[in-house]
């Protein structure tokens, strides 16, 4: 039985806990928050403090707090040669104080407090100084999830900058064109079973391979159509950008 | 029965040509393309023609060539007064030969020649000048999908406009992420899952309540480490300009 605590009592803290607690060899033995109105939105019925030196025993400390405060967190932690990770992508193992036995914990996935997720398909990334450290982290991983990888700082850097563009930018995608139809009177679940089909095309082939469209056709006059139907400045300047860029992918001319 | 000749052989009419055979009240009579080198890629073994004069009778004329050719062609149609429709999202009725009676087909989907779609779940949007015809269009397009929308020429390019987003654009996210994993010995693979959770959270929800991310939390500190990551000038521009959008949708300062 691995015995973690978790620091922390947000979005990935709560999946982390949920999903702890139904691992048959994790026992999730105590959540520190530093105000302890966090802890009312978890489901968690065990030891609770809001105080950093009433941590308990455990084998791992698992810190899921906001990428800024990782390093002060972990600086203010009252106990020394202990296993003490971070969940964040982008901050390195370096980050952490070296009083401790460093490593990091990384799902890498969006996560919404109001969302279910099925945390067995989610990549997991570990890290850390130590061999054996690193097998108590890979165990801990393979309880919740089939998919574990060995990510070191600079390449786990590289992996949250990618999941920036293919998560967060292409979500704000999404939220232009739910602007773009409801606006105008049309119901955005028009564009879902297109929103499926672009995600799915690229299970089995690569996204060059799948990429269709006004700029990979070159088709100016339609591209001309579009900014003009454009009113707000910013989705205007996007849909140049992202066009160009397709354009010079496929060795086209400039806009 | 409805029969329809189809007037092209790209990755529209391809699936299309396969749609309708398989569809009980539907017969594709001829199809017809330029040059008979598109007709070696299609499975269809009825009648084909590369002379627009010798067009057979049919209740409906189905054009699925490039935007910029649907005009011509349809000017070259060597007949009058029957249902002559096209197939793009960008087009207005209005550029058809108003010889004919004229209409709107457009299937809203992603179409690649290698990949099979399930045409039951695509919308198809009709538009048509007289009721009989959008009858007919409404008739055809339940033969082959469960989601049919009645849309004008106005509301239709607002939605192709929707689609360039929320697919092709998406589509170019993906190949930079691509680029980013595959380009520093990570596999792509590990950002499916992602891919995936990202285009099901907003089954449910709307985009705008699912955002997450640096920007959305105006992280400036992880914004500036990623800029500082990427070096391909463009993919900087594409960052700081989502970033930026993203944090004035939430209300925050600008970068």
């Amino acid at each position: 039985m691995i015995q973690v605590v978790i620091l922390g009592t947000g979005n990935v803290a709560s999946h982390l806990i949920k999903s702890f607690e139904s691992a048959s060899n994790v026992e999730v033995v105590q959540v520190f928050n530093r105000n302890c109105s966090g802890f009312d939105e978890l489901s968690f019925k065990g030891k609770t403090t809001t105080e950093i030196s009433n941590l308990v025993n455990a084998d791992c400390y698992i810190i899921a707090v906001p990428d800024d405060a990782v390093q002060t967190l972990s600086a203010h932690i009252p106990f020394e040669n202990r296993l003490v990770v971070h969940t964040s992508g982008s901050v390195s193992l370096n980050e952490l104080d070296s009083k401790n036995r460093r490593g990091v914990f990384y799902p890498l996935q969006t996560f919404s407090k109001e969302r279910e997720v099925d945390f067995s398909e989610i990549p997991v990334c570990i890290e850390a100084e130590h061999a054996a450290d690193l097998k108590i982290l890979n165990t801990l991983a393979l309880s919740v999830t089939k998919s574990v990888f060995e990510v070191n700082s600079d390449k786990r850097k590289q992996l949250h900058l990618a999941a920036v563009f293919i998560c967060n930018f292409v979500n704000h995608l999404y939220q232009i064109g739910y602007e773009l139809t409801e606006d105008n009177g049309i119901p955005f679940s028009i564009l879902k079973p297109l929103i499926r089909e672009t995600a799915s095309k690229i299970e089995h082939a690569s996204p060059e391979a799948m990429q269709t469209g006004p700029a990979k056709r070159n088709d100016i006059k339609t591209i001309e159509k579009h900014l003009h139907l454009l009113d707000q400045p910013l989705q205007k300047e996007i849909y140049k950008l992202l066009s160009q860029s397709i354009q010079e992918t496929y060795g086209r001319e400039k806009l």
